[in-house]
């Protein structure tokens, strides 16, 4: 990021509308219109060729006659018009411009070379540029809200601490009018648009510098900069600011359309989650929970590394208190009931618990000083990691009776405190007001509550500079290769080289088949017998496997027997060699791939051997590389190697040798020419007996460069 | 349900409020103040011993003492005078009381004994009870608010065509709260408690009997009374009216909590989703979807059984169309971008559609003329089964333009329409009470909408009457025994006499053994010999299974190094049987389990066989007996089972008689006798070779009827 678009982008002093219209209702003239209606106080210069005034402002004709130089320009004309006016604003040297047109690479090839275009009108200069496709950007705090989107027609315009970056321009409108219904406002917004300039990550790491500023909220649909978005994500944490996210694509239908939306290359959803594990992005699931969870990320709330994960439910109505923990419980939350010091406490005030893990005040909860002590008393407790309450009509009936019991025990809070989260049962906007202005969560559903709490508790441990652990381990072997693929041979010595066990094997030229039984000595039977050939992909099919030979004598006969069989199948087919392996009698087998994603870069999965992974979707995915413990993290994930950790009583198999496979295999991420690699299957033997990739596949990039 | 009870439940012309407070801001207070509030227009008598006025209305002191005997008694008194009261009220005749009190079946065996004494009370007379534990009844037409609940302290109590029925009495509260801030109204709603006399069910029926209520919403905690369920759902589907549900209990904490809190029994959730799936009571996944999706189920729109998915999004703003989209996606929903015929229609107007699967109307979507074009259009085309809008800022800032053109095509749509639904994106209550004043279903989360538009296109098949279908089948063998549990050879004996294929195997008395050889004729090696003892339930353990035995000459041998090895896990063992049976090679292994569950019946599950049922929780369940087609579904619904259905490429299984195998099993029913069985595993064979019953048991009820 260039110095001089620091500080420009959302607190520049002076803003040019280019294009601004004199009609307020029309997109072209709200800029204006808002700019005006919330108070921006900077300078403000509409550029309309026909017009003298715009909106009662004096207006210039072009860009040349501005009486200086706009630190932020906000072009509102058509595509073509704005690529001219881009080109102006190059060469006067304005550092930050926000681009609404539409028509580039979300239109296919004529978009895309505009595209093309607009980059190369940038190189080498100090503009950036956010957008195209941007309906504006906003700063609540100084009324400056260089936006065409229709929601900001309405006032007040409520500032607040946490800022949004958003790849879709309508839903900063939906934040800020949602938020204004409850009392809750914004630092900034930015809609982000095709970010062929400015990335998420650029723009994030420019909100980061403002210190009030503790929680960003991204609405994403596609992952377009994954590198600047770790930039961003590692400043983030290291400054101890909460990156939360709502990604579209969790469904396949989501995800397409959100990659159509943005002419960006779609990532499968997984992929996604790995990215947001390592960068600490923290990802809801209910929308509203997005907004609604940001005061439980408050700076003095730091998120532990507890694995603690019970949860106080304190309730004025059952019905209410079981709506939420049954959501809770939906997401791996334990709800803890009342303790021994809660009970007596409470018992003092003269009030009585029922059995059951709600702490469930019935109607005495609806008092202030009851509500009160259970709050403090919860608050005092080691038990719980978090508190929830869930306020019944009274939330609607007397709202500040109900609220102040808890902001007061909320504002009493030492540093450590944890977090607490209110579900207000009935319609309460005036209480969840409230509770914003006295910085508490609140909650409109039991399951954007269930969701925000759940996401509070997931402890994060974010891993950085993948590439960079890379380089600093031990190097790996070169990989030198004219073709795409590797046969299962080559493979396994390129997964041996990298340091995964490979089974025992001995690969033999067909025209010494006849001399195996003097040639195969140092395996132990019973082996697998195959022929090897890029022109049999399906072996088993094609008759080309054996199993169970016990004697290496047998072995000539049985590669007759499978060559007239593969011949049949395919009389083409090229063979000139035979693999010989040790027969494998594992415990359980697993699967382990790799490939590199567009936009999110390497990626290890692990799933179980045979169909099952497939059948139940049942595969974990991480960015790569892993080291040993992380690798162990993902096996716990595969819910079908639970049988290899000696599920019901059954024989263990070796996790350890198994973690590190997955870890050594991952570091294929350091080969550039490896596009996609699997060892399907390893075999998991008892414990103490290791692993072994019995066999495996590599596709590679046909010019590449070599190691690292 | 008694004659003089119709009636007297929601319309009764005459109310008392026993134990009436004159101070009505005390719960006891309420339901005069609530009844004054919101003009019920009938008699009210205020019932209190130590005034002549209550709430400025003439009081009573004694129950003798009232004009007249009242329709319809609310006792506000304590659990002890409550049930002196109610004795007192049924000696009068009083039709219909609702019972406030708590301290009955939930709070332990004195409350227990309490209800005891209540269900005495009321034997053989008329009056009928809703609750102890109930906040109330409310008929919003008529202003009959007979409640404590806070919630109707505010007015208006907008009236509607939809009903509550719900075990959670401060929910009835959120439902009206919540209802009336986006104008929609309620017929009744009904706090039933404990229902230790009227069940969910009989309220129901009566609910039912009024023409103008099309939809019913039940909020349920636990299944207390599945026989009156089943008639009231039954009565609901033969007049063509909807029953919504809301469980808690999807999760395990969420099931305790609901159960603890009635004092039920609790089931398991699938358990419950097979019962409302026979019932043809549509469980909503997400809290505000209760309410939010009536309009989709009235009268005019009854359910197509159409296996058509495929759903129209039309938006205003791409972002909001793609976070509903996207739900829906989640939710196995298809989205269909728009049809030529839509396009068309569009471009006349001149608005020109982007590619993707979005009906994306964009700014000009704003216009209320384009919009009516655009839903027009898409109602006419038979490619949609429904349709969502998701509207974005002009929701909030023009809520009638906005709502007008939807309205419009709502109201002109045919009988046989499709489901329309509105998604407002920002905060827009106004768009949605004027919605809800056209009939149209109104949004304010994707979620909900998604939930509610699945709902709504899942075709429902209820099944009532099991027991007769039973009946009206071929009799059943009956069952004699004096033990708890059968051997696994009486258990295979028992299923095969259902018609269920078992394996061909043969039983020897242990003395025989010798004679093995002779005796073993008509089984086909390689054969299985088993020890049978109900003293070694983990055979394998034991030491009491040979597998692969191709020789009947070697049984004898087999069996006494089993013998030896057996005596040694257990030395007091008692054996003296030994099972033989033929080896099966599947093509899959299942596993089918028959139970019966407290309060909700008999139930058949089927899963696949080995762990991977357990560990991947792959497992059906519905109410037993099933059909042959019923089975098939079943089978259809079990993941792993697509293994036999021939997943990629794999050779097929015998479906086709597993399905007839369940339907068998399912059978069990029939025999009240047992309690719970299972065959683990029934070896599914290469298609057209059939399945066999490999293993079993049952476990049964010392006393039990003989068949049916």
């Amino acid at each position: 990021m260039t110095g001089t678009f620091r500080g420009r982008l959302l607190t520049p002093s002076s803003v040019a509308v280019v294009g601004a219209s004199n009609d307020s209702s029309r997109t072209a003239g709200r800029p204006i219109a808002f700019l005006k209606r919330h108070g921006f106080r900077g300078e403000i210069w509409p550029v309309n060729r026909n017009r003298s005034t715009v909106q009662d402002l004096p207006a210039y004709p072009s860009l040349s006659s501005l009486p200086g130089r706009p630190d932020h320009a906000f072009v509102v004309l058509d595509t073509e018009p704005a690529l001219a006016a881009l080109n102006e604003l190059v060469s006067l040297g304005v550092p930050c411009v926000t681009m609404l047109a539409d028509g580039f690479s979300e239109t296919g090839p004529a978009g895309l070379a505009r595209e093309h275009k607009l980059r190369a009108l940038l190189a080498g200069t100090k503009t950036r540029v956010v957008g195209p496709n941007s309906l504006g950007v906003i700063n609540c705090r100084t009324g400056m809200a260089l936006t065409a989107n229709a929601a900001f027609a309405k006032a007040p315009l409520l500032p607040g601490n946490v800022s949004v970056i958003s790849q879709s321009g309508s839903t900063i409108g939906t934040f800020v009018s949602r938020g204004r219904a409850r009392g809750m406002g914004f630092a900034n917004l930015v809609s982000v648009g095709n970010e062929v300039d400015l990335s998420v990550g650029e723009i994030g790491l420019e909100i980061l510098e403002d210190p009030k500023i503790s929680t960003i909220l991204l609405f994403l649909e596609s992952i377009k900069n994954a590198a600047t978005l770790e930039a961003f994500a590692q400043r983030a944490f290291s400054l101890g600011k909460t990156l939360l996210a709502y990604k579209l694509g969790r469904s396949e239908i989501g995800a397409q359309l959100a990659s159509s939306h943005t002419g960006a290359m779609m990532s499968s959803d997984r992929a996604v989650d790995a990215l947001f594990r390592d960068l600490g992005i923290r990802r809801v699931s209910v929308f509203e929970a997005l907004f609604e969870a940001t005061p439980l990320f408050e700076a003095k709330l730091q998120p532990s590394q507890s694995t603690n994960r019970k949860v106080a439910v304190v309730c004025t109505t059952g019905g209410g208190g079981a709506l939420v923990a049954d959501q809770l419980g939906l997401r791996g939350i334990e709800i803890a009931g009342p303790t021994a010091g809660v009970r007596s406490r409470l018992a003092e005030i003269g009030v009585r618990l029922g059995a059951g893990p709600l702490i469930d005040l019935t109607l005495a909860g609806t008092r202030p000083d009851v509500m009160r002590v259970a709050i403090d008393a919860i608050l005092a407790e080691e038990t719980y990691a978090a508190v929830v309450a869930a306020i019944g009509s009274s939330a609607e009936t007397y709202p500040e009776l109900a609220v102040k019991p808890i902001a007061e025990a909320h504002a009493s809070r030492s540093e450590t405190a944890k977090p607490l989260a209110v579900f207000t049962v009935p319609h309460a906007y005036e209480a969840l007001s409230l509770l914003a202005a006295s910085g508490i969560a609140g909650f409109r559903t039991p399951e954007a509550c269930a969701d925000a709490i759940a996401l509070r508790l997931a402890p994060i441990a974010p891993r950085f500079d993948l590439r960079r652990r890379l380089e600093q381990q031990a190097s790996i072997p070169a990989l030198a290769s004219n073709v795409d693929s590797l046969s299962e041979a080559e493979a396994l010595e390129l997964f041996q080289a990298i340091g995964v066990p490979t089974v025992r094997r001995q690969l033999l030229a067909l025209r010494d088949i006849e001399r195996a039984r003097d040639l195969v000595v140092d395996l132990r039977p019973p082996l697998v017998v195959k022929l090897v050939s890029a022109d049999l992909p399906h072996k088993t099919e094609a008759g080309a496997v054996t199993l169970g030979v016990y004697d290496p004598s047998d072995i000539s006969r049985v590669v007759a027997a499978m060559l007239r069989s593969a011949r049949q199948y395919r009389p083409d087919a090229r063979i000139d060699q035979v693999l010989i392996q040790e027969q494998v009698a594992p415990i359980q087998e697993a699967i382990i791939g790799f490939k590199r994603e567009p936009a999110i870069g390497s990626l290890i999965t692990l799933g179980v051997g045979g169909i099952f992974a497939e059948i139940y979707d049942d595969i974990v995915v991480r960015r790569a590389p892993v080291c040993v413990d992380e690798a162990r993290e993902m096996i716990a994930d595969v819910r079908g190697l639970r049988i290899s950790a000696g599920y019901r009583g059954r024989p263990k198999g070796d996790l350890d040798a198994l973690a590190a496979a997955v870890a050594a295999f991952s570091r294929l991420a350091a080969l550039d020419g490896v596009l996609e690699a699997e060892i399907n299957p390893v075999a998991i033997r008892p414990e103490g007996d290791g692993v072994v990739a019995v066999d495996g596949l590599a596709r590679l990039a046909l010019t590449h460069s070599q190691g690292i």
